[in-house]
């Protein structure tokens, strides 16, 4: 990773360790109102500094609750590491919305090594939450460390049978509000056994619904690839899929009977173009040609200052967002103009507290 | 199939009816020893006429054994069509080793209808079971005509879910020796409810194992796609998806459970290529787009003439054959000679009785 830091555009300090005063400030930052990963790194780099906004910004975090917020996350043995320094998932850190700041718990190093996310159903079959066992424990003794969300079910299954190879639990809350709390077992049993724990969010802070998905790119993002055992349709596993395609991941899926509901969801990832899936080798198969492969750093983007919108670029891509969620994609396209340029009026927009942003670059007008 | 009549190799009359004696003439050919499909076809290119045989022929069928064929086949409703004849399933017509007479039973005209193939474990699964009935149920409702091979399982309840809407058995012996013997009677209600059943064998032939594999080109050939429901690693339902990669049709598999040893053969194909389907709508949505194509032609042979082996022909392709079967096109590969040369070698060792076709393009000596 160190190598990657020189190309990568979020102004990193040229060493690898952020200093304390430098923490606080990015920390400051990350936590103020309508600031996300996205922002935060258009902020970076369109203003230079953590003072800035041209619009209206919501509430800023005061340098008093970052100091707290640091030191709460010490005593919990939490981390607060930037995407450069170690310790922090190297194929997470090259993402457009990798977390400026990761909440790490447990063993550093077990995230430097080959990742390999399982997820599927909370309500998992006897047969499903057996393949999962299989599969992690398969994965674990070639090498892998095994991502998944702490959830019931698949993802449970997947931590138990790779906590002694290794494995990590990417959390939707802060590091103290375990959810569900009858896993709180086991997490300490996977700290306390050389696994590791990941979150972008505050200490104290609870999970709520929209968290989840959000959470759901960490566990791909940190991953060569995401298996999805079993899935309904509609499910959450999916939305990892697709965050996991998107993020240039490879998507794994365990094939079921047509008359199971619970392999709807990945029958319908195989007909999509995942990989059909039946065991450990299928898996080590896809992601070893990629392994050796240098990460891809994100594009540099263009000097921002060469985009500065005006009036009529304001009204003309503002008009073109409403409450219903819109593809970043095709906002560009339809905005006919550069991408720097809809993502300037966007940041303006989001530290104004009018835009949304949804997972898988989706955004609307709130 | 008229107009393909036209490019075919074959030299079949140019009307779409054999005479009588040109049917009983064929007859004798085909029914000769060491004379399959492709040795027939070879033959009438090689030499124009039934009569022939550089090499030395086993026993030439004679021509009462023909009339009597021809009489007992009439009894019980069988014709004895030929490629270009009406009844004659289009796609398998085209084929290399399109059966020169193919014996028809009962409705002539739906196999002039699109058809889709379902084959799968004889020792099915409930599940399996049932998802072959809705499958053929749902294809039957959307025009398809269902093809199978009368075997207990899957293929059986393809059959009976198709019965009404139009369902065709396929068949490895004689009109008159039903394999399993069970199911004459599922036979007599699919050809008295308007199906079709068909075979290249004589009446009165005993199916023996090899001749199932044989059978399965048939199944296949005649249809747009084949579906395979369940299989086990290693079964015959693997051979048909082989065969009919091998005669470009569409290679349906139907998913299950890892954990599931007669999923085991479905999901192999699918990771071999095979389209994951898991409703009629998936078949349907891969078909239709090459329904409206035109039938594909084989490619008119060169004139045998021009590729008369001299003794050292004959000495290097023998050399190469050996017991173990071999793909001709390896053999053609490895011969370093034009396929036509190949192809006149292996007719001549056919004919002398030392060549052993396999399924598959496969050849062996004796």
């Amino acid at each position: 990773m160190l190598q990657a830091g020189a190309r990568m555009d979020i102004r990193i300090p040229s060493t690898t360790h952020l200093t304390d005063a430098q923490r606080i400030d990015w920390l400051r930052l990350i936590r103020s109102d309508n600031v996300g990963p996205r922002t935060f790194r258009s902020l970076i780099n369109h203003f230079g500094t953590r003072r800035g906004g041209a619009a209206r910004p919501g509430r800023i975090c005061g340098e008093d609750d970052a100091r707290a917020e640091l030191a709460a996350s010490q005593r919990l043995g939490v981390r607060l590491l930037a995407p450069d320094e170690a310790g922090y998932p190297p194929r997470l850190a090259v993402l457009d919305d990798a977390p400026p700041l990761l909440g790490v718990r447990g063993a550093l190093e077990l995230l430097m090594r080959p990742v390999i996310a399982i997820v599927g159903s909370r309500n998992a079959s006897g047969a499903g939450l057996k393949f999962a066992g299989t599969l992690a424990r398969d994965l674990g003794d070639a090498g892998f460390v095994i991502a998944s969300g702490l959830a019931r079910g698949i993802d449970q299954a997947a931590h138990r049978a790779s906590i002694e190879s290794g494995t990590v639990a990417v959390l939707a809350g802060g590091h103290d509000r375990i959810y569900p709390p009858e896993h709180e077992d086991l997490l300490a049993t996977i700290i306390g056994s050389g696994g590791a724990a990941i979150s972008e969010m505050p200490i104290g802070h609870a999970p709520r619904a929209r968290d989840f998905p959000r959470r759901n790119r960490l566990i791909s993002g940190a991953a060569l690839g995401v298996v999805v055992v079993e899935a309904a349709l509609r499910s959450g596993s999916l939305i990892t899929a697709r965050i996991a395609a998107e993020q240039g991941r490879e998507v794994f899926a365990v094939p079921g009977s047509p008359l199971d509901p619970r392999a709807a969801g990945t029958n319908d990832l195989i007909k999509q173009g995942a990989t059909l899936i039946t065991c450990a080798a299928d898996v080590i198969d896809a992601v070893e040609p990629i392994m050796g492969r240098p990460i891809e750093l994100r594009e540099p983007d263009d000097d921002p200052l060469a985009h500065e919108p005006d009036a009529s670029d304001r009204a003309r891509i503002t008009g073109l967002l409403g409450p219903t969620p819109i593809l970043l994609d095709d906002l560009i396209r339809m905005a006919e103009t550069s991408p720097a340029m809809v993502r300037t009026v966007l940041l303006e927009l989001e530290l104004a507290g009018r835009l949304e942003r949804h997972g898988g670059g989706l955004v609307s007008l709130i």
